[in-house]
């Protein structure tokens, strides 16, 4: 379990207030203040029994914790930093949730001149279309994998206590450095996103799109269910990771282009080739998440 | 349900014997027998209990029946119905299962100089990535869509008949035009396939793809489900409706590289407009669909 004795949540939303449901039905017994902007969540969350208190004041809140858990979209997290780095003291411990990585660092390093030792970046790789703290539930994080980023210059009490808290959230932990996370995740993750909303996007501005999507069969509902999930957070993630998403986007549309190609060219050959290789790599990925928790 | 008490299933996988358990299910108490190219499927498919006898010799299943339904890839319909016409009498009942529908219609034509009166080209909206017989299961088509595209000169009563025959395994009937048909479901179905293909093939063509699966979540599990399905069925499926393809491929092609260069301009408000406009679609496509059976 977590040294810390008082947690701060800014954000608590899904993944903000899954984390303190995780942590309160692994028996951490201190105080848990959030931090949001609509107050409105905020008493939910405290109803709901996810934090113990709250206060639309970042700074307020950052005075009541030692262990400072950011869980706004990527690009709300430099604005929330400045607003708590005066609170924060010496040995406090900070980190984030953010999908992307190398931002975040950044946005430490305009607020506080240099990334602090005892900042943590990390992302929990867990999630669901769905938003808000009604929607929190304590095994979001479970056999889940956390992702730290950590520096050079972080120190290793602050990566292991951060390290803790997803352990005690359930989720296994794992340390790489920045851009390697925001490349990999580009391709994952951000680019499924990306193309999920473009393809639903596209056939909503069709003239016949009511007709359309009732002639949707099962398989597209599963493969456009990512398209139901925050277009805000969505936004700040494409920005906030532009390079290594426009990469994968580039790389993508090649592949489309000359998958094209080879059907006006009616090459069954090279289109099953394609198709056999990202079903054999497909499965393969399958039988190796078998029994985790997301499968 | 059917007047047909012969039945003849050409192809007796996922699909084909699907609609086999679905008839028993529901009370039919004729014969059917199944055409195959490999045996050991077929003695696989009469040891399930799923159809009574089967041949490997097409024009031998076909002398047997009075409703032919071929569930075989769409680009080998020409060959079987080949196979079959000199077996089948003038009062025949025959139907496909083809996620094309023009070129099913053209292979028809091809091979009996017009399309019969008794043909009927049909498709039901169902199906998982799983293939093979031993997938089948008889609430296969329970609440879904089989789509008929007849033409001005089919008969009526050959229609009634495939209509009660998709009934009959619980599925819901609509008539359709075969090129309209087309249009959408290259839209709808056949573009996510090419999508999830494409995506989960160039991840695996990464030198670092071991790594790249390992960090996928759960959302990338359903986002490339259909990644799974048969390359060969989709091959043919590329080719046979190859116009609508290309055409919807282009389109999100252009959606994708409009969408590029909003993130490269750094154009929040566009961004957020596309997401919020395709989660809106996807949230109103699933509020239309609670219930169904797909759902």
């Amino acid at each position: 379990m977590i040294q810390s004795r008082r947690i701060a949540i800014y954000g608590v939303g899904l993944i903000g207030g899954s984390v303190a449901l995780a942590l309160r039905a692994a028996g951490f017994e201190g105080s848990i203040v959030g931090f949001g902007r609509r107050e409105s969540e905020l008493t939910r969350a405290v109803a709901l029994g996810v934090i113990d208190r709250y206060s639309t004041d970042a700074a307020e809140v950052a005075a009541q914790a030692d262990l400072h858990l950011l869980c706004v979209p990527v690009l709300a997290m430099e604005s929330v930093l400045a607003a708590i780095a005066p609170a924060c003291g010496e040995q406090a411990i900070i980190s984030d949730v953010g999908s992307t990585k190398q931002s975040v660092i950044e946005a430490a390093v305009r607020v506080f001149g240099a990334l602090p030792a005892g900042f943590v970046p990390a992302h929990p790789i867990a999630g669901t279309e769905r938003t808000g703290v009604a929607a929190a539930f304590p095994e979001l994080y479970r056999e889940r994998l956390a992702i730290l980023t950590p520096a050079e210059t972080s120190s290793e009490a602050a990566v292991r206590e951060v390290e803790q808290l997803w352990r005690a959230c359930g989720a296994r932990t794992i340390r790489m450095a920045a851009d390697h996370h925001d490349d990999v995740l580009a391709a994952t993750s951000h680019l499924p996103h990306m193309l999920a909303f473009a393809l639903v996007d596209m056939l909503a501005t069709r003239p016949d799109h009511d007709e359309i999507f009732m002639y949707a069969a099962g398989g597209f509902r599963d493969f456009t269910r990512i398209a139901s999930s925050s277009p805000e957070m969505w936004r700040d993630i494409a920005l906030a990771n532009r390079a290594a998403v426009s990469g994968n986007l580039d790389a993508l549309i090649a592949r489309l282009q000359t998958l094209r190609q080879a059907i006006d060219a009616g090459d069954a050959t090279e289109i099953e080739s394609r198709f056999r290789r990202a079903k054999s790599a497909r499965d393969e990925y399958v039988a190796l998440t078998e029994g985790r928790g997301d499968a």
